[in-house]
């Protein structure tokens, strides 16, 4: 058997997130069977990050072992051939080292926010963005991003079912950019807590409509308590962008 | 009674196109129905250009007239509030004068064509781009594209059941470029035939894949029979952009 890494973008509306579950289609559950189909043994197909229900992929990865008769090229065709949604395809496929882990051994993880900022709901991108009819002062959300970075305590910004072991993360960076009619943010850290992004977004959306000032989010972080910090953006949104090992 | 410039986005997908049919759902037709709800009385609303089935639109721009006392937002707003469709929004609204007329007054149209180019298809953008897996070859695009800027008998590139009057257009510019992953072609005309920017896109395709010379495009042109340019390219990729007056 070879290990391979694949690089995946997945649309995730009407999807229960990358993880299987009983209660809807995921992306993982796609995947194994589409590399069942391919190869004719049941694959275990792991993910970098577990994405929630509606959230986005364009460069997600997850390892998988297949026969050695596989290239990176079958691996990749095969899986876009096999799998039964058009709603997730695999980008580029490359050969690992055996030991080598898509959760595990990944070191740099990135994700983006897209917000829509204007006066009229999104047609087009109604599934890929949160609608604020506001105009949102992107200075004064960067200025309140920038007490978050670095190592911090980030209960105030984790789900109550987050089951991580330690609500300590490291924040490397986290970019607020306004992009025509959007606003981006941009996270980046070696891993994140459970709707550690969406709840910056809530919060950061409160200081951008000036109903927060950036203060108001320092003393939300140094609360460690999640009810002291905004609410939790909508999933569809977010974006998982880049995976490094 | 007013009469308001509308500016509209719409996603395509799913839809007849812009004009009321009797075989599904029209743009025209939700917004008509919006402008019922909201004043009361049957409104016809007049667009620009007709969409076909499955072409988006990000700057569709349509007239209606409404009693003296909704104002411009009012028109907006309460468009949006009422239309049946997530897929059709309206961005702006503006008086007019009363004898200004949104397809007779209409002095130039844009429209942009994605295609996606890369090996993999699309999972996010299944429904807003036109995938083609061979690299393109844009220069080689853009110097068939000059071949057909200027004054022509666009016949080769009309479809067969168009109903203007004339095959003779002027197309002002025609570039094509590239997008990361995508390469846009933008074309602007005062008007333009039906489907001949998917029938421009479709024969572009065939010279960025190195199928046809820049000199066949010409010939394509000068034969002035459709049978003599490439095919026509899906809908989903086609955005008309921009109206002015």
């Amino acid at each position: 058997m070879k290990r391979f890494f694949i690089t995946i973008e997945y649309d995730g509306t009407g999807l229960v997130g990358w993880q299987r579950q009983d209660n809807g289609p995921s992306v993982q559950q796609y995947l194994e069977e589409a590399a069942l189909a391919l190869t004719g043994q049941e694959t275990l197909i792991q993910g970098s990050g577990r994405t929630d229900a509606g959230v986005h992929a364009l460069g997600q990865v997850a390892h998988l072992d297949v026969p050695d008769k596989f290239d990176a090229r079958a691996v990749m065709m095969g899986l876009n051939a096999k799998c039964q949604s058009d709603k997730v395809r695999v980008l580029s496929s490359r050969e690992v080292a055996p030991d080598m882990h898509a959760r595990f051994s990944a070191t740099y993880r990135a994700y983006l926010y897209r917000i829509l900022n204007r006066p009229a709901p999104a047609a087009l991108l109604r599934h890929q963005v949160w609608h604020i009819p506001q105009p949102l002062d992107v200075d004064a959300m960067q200025e309140a991003a920038n007490l978050l970075i670095g190592s911090h305590d980030f209960t105030s910004f984790r789900a109550s079912i987050c089951q991580a072991r330690s609500p300590v993360r490291t924040l490397d960076r986290l970019v607020i950019s306004r992009e025509g009619d959007e606003v981006h943010i941009r996270a980046e850290a070696r891993s994140f807590l459970h709707h550690q992004i969406r709840n910056f977004t809530g919060t950061l959306a409160l200081v951008g409509k000036g109903r927060w000032t950036p203060q108001m989010v320092q003393d939300a972080l140094l609360a460690k308590d999640r009810s002291a910090a905004g609410p939790t953006a909508p999933p569809q949104g977010l974006y998982l962008t880049d995976i490094r090992f």
